[in-house]
């Protein structure tokens, strides 16, 4: 950062805008740096064979020296699950609050990491000096316990991040949201507030926990069989209201999957998770209990074609099969984007012989406030300017237009994408140029190694398949010595296509002579030959481009 | 079929049941057999490459000459789409109503067929006599103009089929559905009653399109610049309501998109579709127009990457750019499946500067009634036997709840998949075996040469890519005459993985002295060898999976 920075305030997100997913946010003021969240996202889908996406940190690897710390909201993948990939590459503290702290050492540990990685926790009266800056939180609703939003003291004033938030008046738990905390931030002055925007299209409030708590108790009083609960692992609130249906209803509770049960176990150690130990049995204790007695905690809300519930349906999980008289409820909606899969497991356990809760039966709710509370935020917290983040475009556009009803002068709000630099000056903001911000691809082990030339290459693969042309050719005289051979995947079906692919062979050949009648001994020249010829009549002959690669071997 | 079919009646789907789409029936009685419908449906995400879908026909090629005709119920794709494949193969005359003619002939005319195809007009008050079989038809309301439910007195009773419907009291045009007609179909004994099920998981009625009209006439009021309507081609009515609109408020309509205008112009020339001749401008004289006077009709309401409203939002369509203060309506909701692709083109088109209206503002209700409107048609048809049709699964299953509800005995309902007979024989229904029934895959120009095999390889090249390894040996020594090379697509980015490659080649190399050693000339074994040692080198490496193609050349 060039001097003339110094002495303004920064505010940029490397990822979160224009995008659900993905979250980290980094305010600056000269010597330092603190990072908010660091998290990941699940491909797009045209993001061929890569496992996750997590952000570009190059700005804070070129100013490794100024980071003061990572503060952590809450445990969500979206807010930590970039944690490790981002702490092998920059040295920071962690802050944040007991459960979150938890989630995030279990990664940690399992990148072994956890010793590496200096933590500190974090709770609603904490005050933490970073630097200039001058930290503290306030306790939020959301769908996991322990969330948090950040109150940063600035030289150029105070900056609040509500993190991912709703206001639910009769949560589980109690854990209710401070919002006298939020009124006192706000009473006090706030120049810049970042808040949530998920749900900034949804009008009204979105319901509270509790009353999902007794869809749950509602169905298992009606189920005679077996029960299936679907959800995310994360939902901790939405597991306890699994737990407490479970207690009322005299079933014991089977856990399925290796992420929901370290998510449960890490829950119940911290105290976030109330279980009495006989409630939770192994499945092969299920299996001696009548049907009525029991109860599945499964993940798969998502209908991810691997996981446990979409094995179960198609019958082919190692330790539970779906049975008739099963009652299976879907505690989740689909993600956008996984409607379809959501629907092909609710049509498979359907013909499995199943009872299946799914939709509008009251068993989900989002953790995500709705434009009544985005707007209850607002008026807590008086912002003077507005940047509506954690949201793709057009919801950022909608709070933006939430915040201008409030009383926000349409100015004071910024839409930024990722890497856009807001900055404050003296009481006034602008945008001021950009950091580099994009995807990090993983695939498998590589991260960042996989880009668009890759992506395209998968992509156009997929399309048509590919068709491999080798011949061998003599050194001195350029004369076929072997060859030419075709060889077809994801194309056409070979047996059925003989005939094509002969006379393929015979215009590689014809193609062959010709270069040799002129002499060439360019190879690439004659690449782009055969290909060009290739592709030409197998579009005519197909109307299919598959990927065409030449390949000439000298003896 | 069998001697002892002879005296049976038998009902079948060759597409429609456990899916949206390729909706195809069969009625067949002795030795006369008439289809309804013979439709496509868009592939699934897994179905890679694939253009379209159409349902497997072996059975129709194998039973030719008893084929009496096909009746086609509506002109949207999921009906008629199949029709120039399957006209291919068998010969039948159609049976359609004015419009549905006119689309089908559009059809038929691109893929010369039109003078080889024995086309019937009907209207309400026809009666057609095909083989044993008597069908008369009722109007029913639907998001097109001139559809139609199918009665089929048979030998065993009477069947009805009711193409896809809703009631709709306050229809476009005045085009009401016959009611009257339906009830009296009832009154006289229904033996089995197929049914439309899109919408059988939604609670209560359709709203009428009426409403739209009204919606759009109000966006069309506030808008200040220019107005982009987009909606799928065939939804006629949605189309009159925006000409209606545009005519209210004093706006000339430009049409962009080939299939729009092709629709628009059939059912104009049809009586269809009313618009003024100065309604209707094209793009270069909507150019010299003031931006308040415009109004563009468009495709692209799914946000297909390729279509004319996507194109207009990412600043690559030839004719039309979005300019601040434009209003684009989303007349029409997404597929799903779709959802992605709209969100993304939407904030496409917010980032451009317009206005976008979408989602729930009025713009749009489904062609497809709802539990109210499908239990009114149990009410008028009261069917003996019950067979829901045109949905998944799982709306299926909601169907036939709901025709339990309205008094079919449960064990008169059918929950079939493509391919199920249901056997009728003197007033008794069964489950009667199986027809072969299946998708067939469309990639340009080849039908069925793409299967299971071709689709599993795209899947794989579109997760880790491919790696080829080609070397030449010796036909006498088998020793290494040029090579091993390796060639990777869609696997890593090549510059940055040199010492990967090197590593790999090496390790084809040893394995390839270790068989010298061995003596073997089989190049098949070799081949598995070189396979398995790089994939797990690979592997381990990477965490990846490509596809590895071993070539041998001999010289």
């Amino acid at each position: 950062m060039s001097k003339q920075n110094e002495h303004k305030l920064l505010i940029f997100a490397l990822g979160g805008v224009g995008e659900i997913g993905k979250n980290m946010y980094v305010v600056e003021y000269g010597d330092d740096i603190v990072i908010i969240d660091a998290g990941l996202k699940y491909p797009e889908e045209d993001m061929l064979g890569i496992d996750i996406v997590i952000p570009d940190i190059t700005y804070l690897e070129e100013n490794k020296e100024r980071i003061r710390g990572i503060v952590v909201t809450h445990g969500h993948e979206d807010h930590i699950g970039a944690l490790p990939y981002v702490l092998k590459r920059i040295k920071a503290p962690i802050f944040a609050t007991k459960l979150t702290l938890g989630l995030i050492e279990s990664k940690l540990k399992e990148a072994n990491l956890l010793h590496q990685v200096k933590r500190v926790l974090i709770h609603k009266k904490s005050k933490i000096k970073l630097g200039c800056f001058t930290l503290t939180f306030f306790k939020t609703n959301h769908s996991i316990p322990d969330s948090v939003g950040v109150c940063i003291d600035t030289p150029e004033g105070r900056v609040v991040h509500t993190g991912d938030f709703k206001f639910d008046y009769t949560p589980i738990n109690d854990e209710h949201a401070d919002i006298g905390r939020m009124a006192e931030i706000g009473e006090q002055g706030v120049l810049a507030l970042l808040s949530d925007s998920t749900n900034a299209e949804r009008p009204g409030y979105t319901r509270s926990e509790k009353e999902v708590g007794r869809a749950i108790v509602d169905q298992f009083f009606k189920a005679k069989g077996r029960i299936i609960v679907a959800t995310f692992a994360s939902n901790i609130h939405r597991i306890q209201n699994v737990f407490d249906a479970a207690l009322e209803t005299n079933r014991k509770v089977a856990i399925v999957g290796r992420h929901v049960s370290e998510v449960v176990r890490i829950a119940r150690e911290l105290g976030y998770l109330y279980a009495p130990d006989h409630l939770l049995i192994d499945i092969d204790e299920m299996n001696r209990l009548p049907a009525h007695k029991v109860c599945i905690l499964s993940a798969g809300s998502q209908g991810e074609p691997i996981s446990a519930l979409t094995r179960m349906a198609k019958s082919s999980h190692k330790q539970v099969d779906i049975i008739p008289g099963d009652t299976v409820i879907f505690a989740a909606t689909p993600i956008p984007g996984n409607e379809k899969l959501v629907s092909r497991t609710i049509d498979q356990l359907f013909r499995a012989g199943a009872h299946v809760v799914y939709g509008l039966e009251g068993v989900h709710v989002s953790g995500h406030g709705s434009q009544e509370e985005l707007k209850l935020m607002l008026n807590l917290m008086k912002p003077k300017y507005f940047i509506p983040i954690h949201g793709e475009y057009r919801m950022l556009r909608q709070h933006g237009k939430l915040a201008e009803a409030t009383g926000v002068p349409s100015g004071n709000i910024f839409l930024i994408e990722n890497g856009d630099i807001v900055e404050f000056h003296k009481g006034k903001a602008r945008l001021g140029g950009k950091v580099p911000a994009g995807h990090v691809l993983i695939d498998g082990l590589g991260v960042g190694d996989v880009g668009n030339i890759v992506l395209r290459d998968r992509k156009l693969l997929s399309q048509d398949g590919i068709l491999i042309v080798v011949v061998t050719l003599s050194k001195e005289t350029g004369s076929v010595i072997s060859g030419p051979d075709i060889i077809s995947r994801g194309f056409v079906y070979v047996r059925e296509s003989e005939e094509l692919m002969d006379e393929a062979i015979q215009l590689v050949m014809t193609t062959l002579e010709h270069c040799q009648n002129v002499q060439t001994h360019d190879w690439s020249t004659l690449k782009t030959h055969i290909r060009d010829a290739l592709s030409r009549f197998l579009y005519e002959q197909t109307r299919r481009r598959p990927m065409i690669l030449p390949i000439i071997m000298e003896a």
